[in-house]
């Protein structure tokens, strides 16, 4: 065995109850999960620390790093108009890197092992993925003034993203800035490079109106009709559906990817979350970017989501503590189109973290699961595991 | 001068513009601010982080870290009649000594430099926080049952609470646990021992509801017309209010304690802020305790009570950066009663904190204010000032 962590307080996400014991690692796969302790070319003592699935970050522009705190407290439309899209005009290539990298070590940091992007350079996003070592689904962002160039852009994604670790997908930007002829040849470019598609829908009530005006339908009819929804597609912010929405979706197996407090912060609205959940679609927690939130810490995002639904729905029961760590676990790993990650199994992919729970705001531990979704913050994680490899060790980058 | 700190980023939350720039400390006092880098007996180097006031907390139950995770996702009166209340019921002075302890703790080393408290054996909160050298006004918490032998507990708590820093006062739980010979007999002995109040009011539907069952009155014009509402009164949650009720703390000069994590845990309800603050209400941040928020983190409590607020009025421009910051720092410690807290300036009390920006999560810096409110975390707090006396540094507790 490579790797041995033993001594931790292991928190499977598999439906089985936490314990005390050892996960041991070789290449890229769990291999033991138990009580034993076993020789490894590497031990770790865990000395009592949390061992839980890395966090999935199933939205975001993770080069938006640059334009944290650049617009904020603005009208959704002056924000994009006047200070982010005249930002990101004058962005390179290398601006991207850049970004991606300050974003990535923020993610890895904080306890994020996989994250789904859609920006322009996102070849850059790739490589910057690729050397720092964190898991992604990187789609290539395209609006109607891009759509020709788009299948170079693909390519030149496709070069970069070509490991199991680093995927690409297609990046139709979103209902109101593809108009059907975009849309119709992303999906004939995704099918001829069988990709995934990440999409914004439904995130503001100026968009389901505009659509609306222009084709009669909703957001979600529109997408559907034009063939861009199923079960490889991943669905950002979905705030304002109507119960037909809701029903195309789960018929689609779309994966909806909830932004609680870039919703919030844009006031674009609040999710219909517990219904989503109730009617079976797999919902998981994304931050944005982090002009709009204005970090990329999923632990906040995690206590977001459930107490921004229980005050909506008035019912403190809806999105408990183990449903909304499956939401940042299990269900974003599914996302991704992993039935293999997000939870700590033997087959599972190593990706996991070591959460230090010594701190007075971790103490004391009646629930640890409460704890970790409640109380937990990134700056608590103190080893992070991604396909294998120690990222993190001591809350500090290797 | 006794202390210097210089080469900070200071925010001085006065109105004036962030600068670099050095603070000096003599006794409990800033007795200089500016650009001069003079003799101190102490001197530190910022290091270009950001010195700003401590934060206060202004509404919580600092002994319940003892139940933090203890029940969560429960409806209100199950959380209070099945768990809290039959746990509480066992606790002793020392548990609470205990919880104050961990409680401190957790909020000095996340920067909040100030709390408001209200719970049973309020003396032993007094001798932790003096002994642990945060500030504090602590409220005796009474109820109906216990009114008999309310100056008895009023006494013991000025004996422990008998400095400038750690002060008393009297803590009548709520309209729906207090009758009227209660709240008339705590406001005599508030009178009588010139005491502030600290007081929950309109924290749930139910409980308006039931004030107005039994008194034909909204619970704000129920402790008004018993003469309980004043500019000495701290009312936490107010979380459902009339037009007139917030005429009636407008007129009555009383601070508001908004407390958002907990009454979205809890699913209380969303309290009218950005109409309280347009009304000129002061409305300060509080925590509430660890088993409604789960922690007691003023960061987070900042970003949810403005994200909360926006997506609420659906408007993004309210509750803004600078606002959010103003209601955990100066606003609060007007709330506490102090005309010399809560910014910086020569003459204000000691009470600062210095904040790391050197991380991922808080770069680039386009705007310093909104970093720290958006993006601040607890674990970037540095070093801890309170009354003139270092209490944290390099993140840890002296």
């Amino acid at each position: 065995m490579e790797l041995l962590i033993k001594n931790a307080l292991v928190v499977p996400m598999t439906g089985d109850d936490p314990f005390m014991g050892s996960v041991g690692v070789d290449g890229n796969r769990i291999v033991y999960v138990g009580a034993e302790v076993s020789d490894a070319e590497r031990v770790i003592d865990a000395g009592g620390k949390v061992l839980m699935p890395g966090l999935v970050n199933t939205h975001g522009h993770v080069a938006m790093t640059l334009l944290r705190g650049y617009a904020d407290d603005l009208p959704l439309m002056t924000w994009l108009e006047d200070h982010v899209w005249p930002f990101e005009a004058k962005m390179t290539g290398d601006d991207v890197a850049r970004g991606t990298a300050l974003g990535i070590e923020e993610m890895l940091l904080g306890g994020t092992t996989s994250f789904v992007d859609m920006y322009g350079f996102e070849e850059r996003v790739a490589e910057e993925a690729d050397r720092l070592g964190i898991r992604a689904l990187l789609g290539a962002g395209v609006l109607d003034a891009s759509i020709e160039r788009y299948e170079e852009t693909l390519r030149r994604l496709l070069v970069a993203a070509a490991t199991d670790r680093v995927r690409a997908a297609a990046g139709p930007h979103a209902p109101y800035t593809c108009n059907p002829d975009t849309l119709k040849r992303v999906k004939e470019l995704a099918e001829k490079y069988d990709l995934p598609l990440v999409v914004h829908l439904s995130e503001t009530e100026d968009e389901v109106r505009m659509i609306r005006e222009r084709y009669g339908k909703t957001s979600t009819e529109y997408l559907d009709e034009l063939g861009l929804l199923g079960p490889r597609t991943i669905a950002a912010h979905c705030v304002h559906l109507t119960d037909g929405d809701i029903a195309i979706l789960k018929e689609r197996g779309v994966h909806v990817s909830h932004n609680a407090q870039s919703n919030m912060k844009l006031a674009s609205g609040v999710a219909r979350v517990t219904e989503l959940l109730r009617q079976g679609v797999n919902v998981s927690l994304g931050t944005d970017g982090a002009c709009s939130n204005n970090d990329l810490d999923m632990w906040e995002e995690m206590r977001a989501a459930s107490y921004l639904q229980k005050v909506t729905e008035r019912d403190p029961r809806v999105l408990p503590a183990y449903e909304t760590l499956r939401m940042a676990t299990v269900y974003g790993a599914k996302a991704l189109g992993y039935n293999d990650l997000g939870f700590i199994s033997e087959g599972a992919l190593a990706d996991f973290i070591l959460v230090n729970v010594d701190t007075p705001h971790m103490q004391p531990i009646h629930n640890i699961v409460s704890n970790l979704v409640y109380s937990g913050k990134a700056s608590d994680v103190d080893t992070v595991v991604v396909d294998g490899k120690i990222l993190v060790e001591d809350g500090r980058l290797l």
